[in-house]
């Protein structure tokens, strides 16, 4: 992730908690009270987001000093320190929710993946994200995939190629679509087909498609499949993925298994702040 | 929502998908291809965000029509056509994520909040939200628990004043943090405390607070809190609310039940968009 | 005020002001050029924005040391030394009109608003603003208020409650509305009625609400309210409120008085600049 | 003003006053109610800003139709209609204050200028305004100017060039820093210089200026400097400038007088909004 | 290209441009006259930005009628008419060089990649652009480029690998450079390596790259890479391609030829708008 | 050019070109190794924009050291060292490409700049520039135009009166059209005039505009005009300027000649960064 994203998602998420200020805070808490605040985990799992959270509190006063304790894609136990923030108390009380919402978003989307990768261990498969992502956080949920260990998918619509079904509908067949998209996109884009029987890989194979996407299919025909490709292609797999079915699918030997819910639907992981009044104001700080 | 909160997240979200341009339809399916899309549930539970989708597709072109069958906050069965969107197959095709993604997560939020709210149903208590919403999407997040029956606690640290133990920690006592929130902020709105014992109760009456939160008791507690409140204010609990919990917390004779899981790790509702060639392109349209 | 709020009013308001460059200063001034501005009133007043104008002078040059020497909310006599801005000339030159046009009217508001409240001062009322603000200035102008010794009324639509005449008439009565008011929003907030006669003070009180609004009525009015009302909500008084009235309707008894003038129609409290060559540029000052 | 300019200043300004919703409006007006809004005058003055106004309310919702009765420029009795805003209910409730605090304001400054000009009216000189603007409303009260009846000085520092004496100090000279202007600006610029005594008068015209602005200068001296000059460039005059002095400075023989309180410390128009329920909700209104 | 990124474009453009207002068109005609102006070309070539142009009047005035007479790609000789706009005559003065602005430069880029695509007529070869091109307008650049007959390289360092020689010194050597990025990036993309010699396109080729670029090589030993790799992978060239070298280039066998000056250094084509007064204004135009 | 200019088109290049991350070099560069890069023109020429390409490094990297060689407006040899970036390879990496769009684009304005004012050396002729620029770069240009040795026309529509032939069409002549400006404009525009014939010339001259410009006339016709003007307001020359008019131009004694050519149209500088490992990494550098 680069400055210039995160800077961006964490000032539209300050605006959109704090607008024209923290009533409570200013009211209760004098400019000059200093505090310590801890992050701690109150479950186990993976981390994610700990530079977002730091860019929280620092764009509310620079004069903040956040460190943070392990690093993202790290696995802690529950009571695991993951940063400490220190500095004046209004500031670290005002961002404490953003902070702890991107943290625990984030977290839980790698904590996930990290559980299905696991789940996918013996095998030499790559789990991957969709476009299933939640509107304006798709780089900070792809990014939080990688670090539970998973691969990402195309960004967006303008940065891959793959063929659905409504597009071979109208395009006429996997032929036609495959040749349209190889005579149109860059040439750095490999072109994937989504396919839903067996002749359709055959047809995607001779058409020269770059992967196939096998789209709801049993295991039988995922093994099938398989057999057919024949490793000429990378063959990645979608639909009814979860921690039930994902090992007997690995076990097929597809090379690629992607699943919505590394996104979508994610449990938070648990994250807190506890605030204990004392530490030194820095003099640059934005309270003066 | 207002149409200019509804303009400004819709187009942020295509931007983020879409990008330079949809690769895959553009190489596929020529301009002149119209199309007529079917929004339908795949499992039951509560709709909400028909007209975030509508918005969607009309950003992308403004010929596109978008006819909503149900409304927001309608219960709908497995298999009900919400919505049936018509006009040139590129837009609906390149728009149909972004409009599911905020559908099928609206619609989590709002058939979770439908799901608690019957589970206290025979207790005149409120269900309510709180901060811990996903960033940038809080305005929506919050109206799909209106349309789920929920009630929206504060939406922002300007709206609303909340004082919490950290508060209290630093004022020194209940009693000076309420009278200080009392002086300082506008009278329209109530002094609500988090409480986390029962003298910590006597002492909010006592300082004149307008609403008691307790945080995290046991049900036993929260019993006597409410006893000793005795209707003077309305009671709010928090903490350790779930499926299970909550039917027992309404039961005490609290007045509000605040959830954070009404926001936060909610499984979307399965919807999806089946996509039919054919229909008529609109005079109008963008594809011109 | 947060940073994130003063910034972005900051840039735009350099933005309006400067656009592609400041012509004059940069063919007359060399950019090596120190020098040292002193920020002085010209009448007597109360001080708003300091950290606003600072903000101006260090957005164009982060160079600049801006020593702050009054605070807000301060009265000062004629001639008072607010601030002293030294470091490189031309960025000095060039923030000059915005830094004093955003200190000079909130300073002007709040000027305002200790007259007004010193004309109260014998009695427990609190003065108000109301939402006749600036578009764009909103949270500054409230700001100032407070800055002034006032208090704020809502920010927005959104943060709170307030049934006005046409509100009723559609609702069909006092009684109607508040239920549907009390139904619909969160329960942080208070539903204020805007009352005109007698009848409706007695009718909103049975209806529950929690503030009264008297708006435009006589004194003996006022009284009667007053008394009918008894203590048992806080009632506010609108609508013809100037120097001349507010004492006497102080005296009534009502424990608010919102007044549109505190934030419209209000004269810039005469502040200017007096700028002397010399001084030092620091090392990281823009202008290198 | 074009198109551009009104769309992002009422935008920013419905996002502040609205933000999340309009509370009470949605509790207690259903989206059904057709409603007729009459904007009338409350005292005697010159309109303007009557498209800006016209935008707030299709900015929310494009099935408002907005009758304009008068045009900017316009001076109108008190109880004069200047609109009639007829559609959804909503929508027009919750527009009325953002479309009234321009409607005010720029009507404001409007009647001013009007004023002020109406006072210089037997002699053949220009009103003019400066930068003493409201940061981020410069292009509508600049626009409110002319309206009035006066002219605008110069946009920004970008768009003209005014040397003042701390330039002069910094050049060494006025014919320095004429020089300097001179060779830097662009062509299309005439490069005027703020002149405080008689012997800068000279000096100015030596250096070929093509305006002199004589700053707060007696009206003994500014005869004698409009002597000196003697038509051969433009003389403008600042400072001072008042209902009561503005006769006398005309009469001098100046060819323009600049004003900072066209734009600052100018009272609103008083213009209020009458809602009466009934009337057409247009098919294609935003509240369907 | 969708119509949100030409919006943002043409919004951006034309702020820069027109500003607070176009000050000789509104002091010179009236807002009801009409005028019709037709936008020829005045020299031979390939035309690419119609809509972006048509979209700049739109922006102005909805009521503006914009007839597009060719399109996009189509090469057109020395006096074609592109299109004819029609309604008031302000907006289409002031929004007349923003649209010729973009249309030109677009059209200059689609000319310049038809010319070179021209000289590889005879040869299988792809001719595509690079990330030179003009920071903002990128999107538009590669879209004029596809509409001359070229294709797109990556659009972003997020859509796209290509390793270079600093990416290969600090990995220690084509392959770890080759291996690293396999593993972490998106499977939809393809590895491209930059080879400056010949013992590279071997070490390429054995460690799996999907693309060879040679960079700055000479026709001999890009005819020996093209041996080496004998049909493996695509192979690509840059660097020194002009005019004169790109026929012999693309006889070398290469699959893909990529040039800078596709988008940067490219003269405009030339293309006029010829305004005659006179024509209908729509009922819903801007400027009643 | 003021810092916020630069720092808002600085961060809309990268967002463009950087977008959610730099696929290769996160893969293959660890976020601690060092880097010192050299950027070096590669051909002669005038700089311009190293101020912009520090900022492209800083604001991606804030631990980024980038000293700046030599100044914006110095003519440098092929070869010349301009600027030396050092700090961790990544950012440095990931800003190349952007800092040196800008600096090639804008060095190559300079450089044509540079060359044309050579070419009126030995005349006292003004060079400027048109509104024909680069949609988005306007500032940017123009500040490379004077770094060149050129002047600036009016920087858009709100800051200089320019008539032309279709306000002379609508507003009937060139009289009218000039008292129509005249009348309307701020007194500090002078009032400029298109004249494509002699007769124009008098006309103008008798109407009192401060500048003429003679388009597309003939040397004959601009020798005569500059006869008829004699020396009573500058004369400035457009249309059908190049390397090989301009001297013969020059020499009719006209006072100024601008040239489309300038901003479009224009060749790249060709500059290069050659990037070594080594070095050191700040302590608050972003890569933390």
């Amino acid at each position: 992730m680069n400055k210039i994203t995160i800077d961006q998602l964490v000032e539209a998420a300050l605006a959109e908690d704090i607008g024209s200020g923290d009533l409570t805070t200013e009211a209760t808490v004098p400019a000059s009270t200093p505090a310590t605040g801890t992050i701690r985990t109150r479950e186990t799992g993976v981390v994610a987001g700990l530079e977002v959270a730091r860019h929280v509190f620092l764009r509310l006063d620079p004069g903040i000093h956040c460190e943070i304790r392990v690093r993202d894609g790290d696995r802690v136990e529950d009571g695991a320190v993951l940063a400490v923030v220190s500095g004046p108390a209004r500031p670290i009380l005002s961002g404490e929710r953003v902070a702890l919402n991107f943290l625990r978003h984030l977290s839980g989307i790698a904590t996930r993946t990290r559980r299905l990768k696991e789940l996918t261990a013996p095998f030499p498969v790559r789990l991957v994200d969709t476009r299933k992502t939640t509107p304006g956080l798709r780089v900070l949920e792809k990014y939080a995939v990688r670090m539970g260990g998973g691969h990402n998918h195309r960004f967006g619509l303008d940065d891959g190629v793959l063929i659905k079904d409504n597009h071979i509908a109208v395009a006429g067949s996997i032929t036609a679509a495959v040749g349209a998209a190889r005579q149109a996109v860059p040439h750095i884009f490999k072109v994937e087909v989504e396919i839903e029987d067996l002749a359709g890989v055959r047809e995607a194979l001779a058409a020269g498609v770059d992967v196939i996407l096998l789209d709801n299919m049993s295991l039988t025909m995922i093994r099938e499949a398989v057999a057919i490709v024949d490793g000429r292609v990378p063959v990645e797999v979608s639909g009814n993925v979860d921690e039930h079915s994902i090992g007997a699918i690995a076990r097929t030997g597809v090379d690629i298994i992607s699943v919505g819910k590394l996104t979508h639907s994610v449990p938070d992981l648990d994250i807190g702040l506890d605030l204990e009044p004392g530490g030194l104001i820095e003099r640059d700080s934005q309270s003066r």
